[in-house]
């Protein structure tokens, strides 16, 4: 009888263990994998999108190697306001460059910078943010530059929330880029910004590596005596509106199935998608004041009505964000 | 006693299946991940890099995000004799274009194309040889062009094995491709061909995803209006030399810690890789006249002496075809 109660207990133990292994997966399965969206049709839209790629009994199934989703960063991923997060990085470079370059003192846009005179920045137009720019990336090893990079992103604050620039990550982005991952979907970023100021941290943020990131180019060089890349101060590619499909063919060299976008730099990126039969394409639309911002255009980003447009003539899911987050940020999870 | 019996049998089921399992995976540890490989300081060199590299107790340990590998193409994972065969191709393409441009006729270097003068061809030098490439693989949507590269792998046939070209890969070097994928690491193509030639095959020939082939580049374009990618006459980008560096900060943005080449043209992506302290660099030797070809300089891809001089001397491991690889086409395997 003692064998008997013995291997009765040795059984149940492996039918328990086997139990229990099912309710985990049956529980997986019931979780909603997109908690901080509202109940509506963007969600709808979304999980719909990627049950009818990933049913293989469907006519809309699409093979592993081709679920490849483009994401903007700039307003899709993380907060553009009130200024590109690339930009203050690049004002606060000219200030800690400024005693290796005594003439900026004198020197237009160097000097409104150092004069905390933003307006007076923004004043002088595309071309003097273009010159901010090339001072601030170029000139340096890569190496270098990534450590700037990297130092900034720890110590600098933005000025509404008090808190990192990379505390402004969308939630119900990184929802959104999980689930589609746990679908095998490969998910990239393809954005204005340039690559050397993302990569740093989009693994960390987004879970997006570094060879997954496209964005605008600066001239680099290999200097091969002292074996190290050069960045220098000159634009080598583009990497916003038309330059968008251009750059996914160059980098991915597929067409993606789904694309995320808010501005007109998306525009083209969001269309070439469209034609896939099987794709998703979503709007992000900035409708929240009271938790992000509410805006249609900005100066510093150019019109974003053009693409909004298309968006809802075009019938893509728009991301009211208002309306659609319950969370914009992950921080406010943790009040 | 029927009862009993019946638990027995359903325990010693439950017993073999979870003894099965041990032996399977003891098994599996205990294959050779290199068989095409004949034992030697060759194949002990990547067996051990990948071992220390990937040993979470090693000093030399590798985070898993950071094991990046780059291959060349040409000579290093498939043959580039006698010509490379993307050359090989364009010749083709030359031929089932002339009815469309009948002025070719008389025109050099498509004259010689045409009368399947290739000596005359190759002696026009290498800037006939941009011609013909610049013609056959611009002035096309990217569309009709992957059409094209699909249709010649198909039908073409190599002049000496009377193959597909796609059949003159390396064994060995597939062999090196799964094992590293095996630990975690990301294999890309770094090749001086073009992407548009490489990526329709990569995954098919290598397990290498369109978006990890990186290569040369035409100019490209979006067209709005048709929502397509136009390629153009015109050289972009050339991911040779120098330029591989430059393009693995540019796609991947890290530096690789392993890299094969066998050309001059990798040498610089070899030497840049090298730069990482945990680092494995292997450069090809093309010693095997018999089963391949040996070589150490050839015309139509320059010299390959001054890279596989610095590979010795900087006691680079050395993959000598001849002694080390036991096959070196997967074909002769079926023999």
């Amino acid at each position: 009888m003692k064998i008997q109660r013995l291997i009765y207990y040795m059984l149940l133990t492996v039918l328990i263990a086997s139990c229990q292994k099912t309710s985990n997966e049956v529980q997986i399965k019931d979780v909603d994998p997109l908690p901080s969206w509202n109940e509506g049709a963007s969600k709808s839209a979304i999980l719909n999108f990627v049950q009818s790629v990933t049913d293989s009994t469907s006519a809309s199934f699409v093979d592993v190697e081709d679920r490849i989703a483009v994401f903007d960063n700039d307003g899709t991923l993380w907060s553009e306001q009130p200024m590109y997060f690339q930009l203050a990085f690049a004002l606060d470079q000219i200030k800690k460059m400024a005693p290796n370059n005594p003439e900026w003192k004198e020197t237009e846009p160097f000097k409104s910078v150092l004069n905390n005179d933003i307006a007076s920045v923004m004043q002088q137009g595309e071309g003097a943010l273009i010159q901010i720019v090339l001072a601030t990336h170029g000139g340096m090893t890569a190496d270098a530059f990534e450590a700037n990079v990297v130092e900034w992103m720890k110590a600098a604050k933005h000025p509404r929330f008090n808190r990192p620039y990379t505390d402004l990550i969308y939630q119900p982005m990184l929802e959104v880029l999980k689930y589609l991952r746990a679908n095998d979907f490969k998910t990239f970023i393809v954005s204005g910004g340039g690559i050397g100021f993302m990569r740093p941290v989009t693994n960390l943020l987004y879970g997006i590596p570094a060879e997954q990131v496209m964005g605008s180019m600066m001239k680099v060089e290999y200097d091969k005596e002292n074996k190290v890349i050069n960045r220098y101060p000159e634009l080598a590619f583009i990497d916003d509106k038309s330059g968008k499909p251009v750059g996914i063919y160059n980098f991915i060299g597929k067409k993606p199935i789904a694309a995320f976008g808010n501005s007109d730099g998306d525009l083209q990126m969001l269309e070439w998608t469209s034609t896939n039969e099987n794709s998703f394409m979503m709007f992000v639309h900035h409708t929240d004041a009271e938790r992000e911002w509410a805006y249609d255009s900005l100066s510093h980003i150019g019109r974003l009505k053009e693409g909004f447009g298309v968006a809802t003539t075009s019938g893509w899911t728009i991301a009211d964000m208002k309306k659609d987050w319950k969370v914009v940020y992950p921080f406010e999870l943790d009040k």
